[in-house]
């Protein structure tokens, strides 16, 4: 098997990071440099037509994108440490959680980042500055409501590691493009909450 | 069981579609003004803090909200008839087909309307119409990519209708409002998909 991926975007991040904690070694990974716009050549168009990565090819030839839908394929071939629910009810909670981990964190995130930051502009044609920075404001207020949580529960989904802390946590590193730091912001349960993932093996960048 | 909802917005339909093909009867539909904001008031936020509908409240009260977790809880009680896959390779691959519905065709005809149409100004704060303008480009450029892939396959996942398909019909849907038309723009095999879609009985909006 192969992924193409690019490292230090978010959401190829989001599955070598799954990958990691289920100690997944014998997939190829293959470099699409995305800022010399290699996803959008022919080449690997003929791989994904929709240009995105991470792309999962398996031994089959078929081909798999979009981040979770990945991870939920490595997930049935990998069961092994469960990070997606042993079944449809925690399933159903733990996908609650890595979606509002994607949608109220990622997103916003992302949104300011591909919006003001100059690094962006060959992936973000036209860049509406003054869309991305409104959406600091969501950001911090999101982020707010993720610091409440987190001085109720250890994990994003609960009372253990899931897929939800890795969306959130590669969340976080990309905000470090946009500056944005919980403690700084005076979220201390959102701020050890990061720590506690930082010091995972899975957690070093590649 | 109830579910709280705002049947003319696209994410609740797509969980109340969801449930009419699976024909789940006994679940309480309550309905929340979110054009009255009854979503930000006090007595919706003590349901879910993140201020979103659809939100499904089970029996023994915990409640689940995003849409697709929600299916995911639904797919697992009510398994007939299977629309988001029988095991985790089926999963994945609808799941990849779901996503794309969702990010390339529902995500940016929302951000179109939430940012240009004076009737959502009480859902979009600041709205930013040049940002919202620019994003038509990106609806008219996906939809004729999932017209290539009509022209392919009967459904938006394969040989079979799954939540993929509810995912994609509920963002055509929603698109009225921005007045686009597969039809009009000469996307004939995503028309003729939406029509299939549309003859269905679960399509009836409520």
């Amino acid at each position: 098997m192969k992924l193409y991926t690019s490292p230090r975007a978010p959401n190829p991040r989001r599955v070598m990071m799954f990958m990691a904690e289920k100690v997944i070694t014998d997939i190829a990974l293959v470099t699409v440099d995305i800022n010399a716009q290699a996803h959008k050549a022919d080449a690997f168009r003929a791989i994904n037509p929709l240009t995105t990565v991470p792309v999962l090819e398996l031994n089959d030839g078929r081909v798999l994108s979009e981040s979770r839908a990945i991870c939920t394929w490595l997930e049935g071939q990998f069961p092994d440490v469960n990070l997606m629910g042993v079944d449809a009810n925690e399933r159903a909670f733990i996908e609650m959680a890595d979606r509002r981990a994607e949608w109220y964190l990622l997103v916003p995130i992302a949104q300011v980042i591909r919006h003001t930051h100059p690094g962006l502009a060959p992936l973000e044609q036209p860049q509406f500055p003054d869309y991305g920075h409104a959406q600091t404001v969501k950001v911090r207020d999101y982020a707010e409501r993720f610091d409440s949580l987190l001085q109720r529960q250890t994990w994003m989904a609960g009372d253990r590691f899931t897929i939800a802390d890795i969306t959130a946590f590669c969340a976080l590193e990309f905000a470090r493009l946009m500056k944005f730091s919980p403690k700084a912001e005076g979220f201390d349960a959102l701020q050890a909450w990061r720590d506690r993932v930082a010091a995972r093996p899975s957690a070093v960048a590649i």
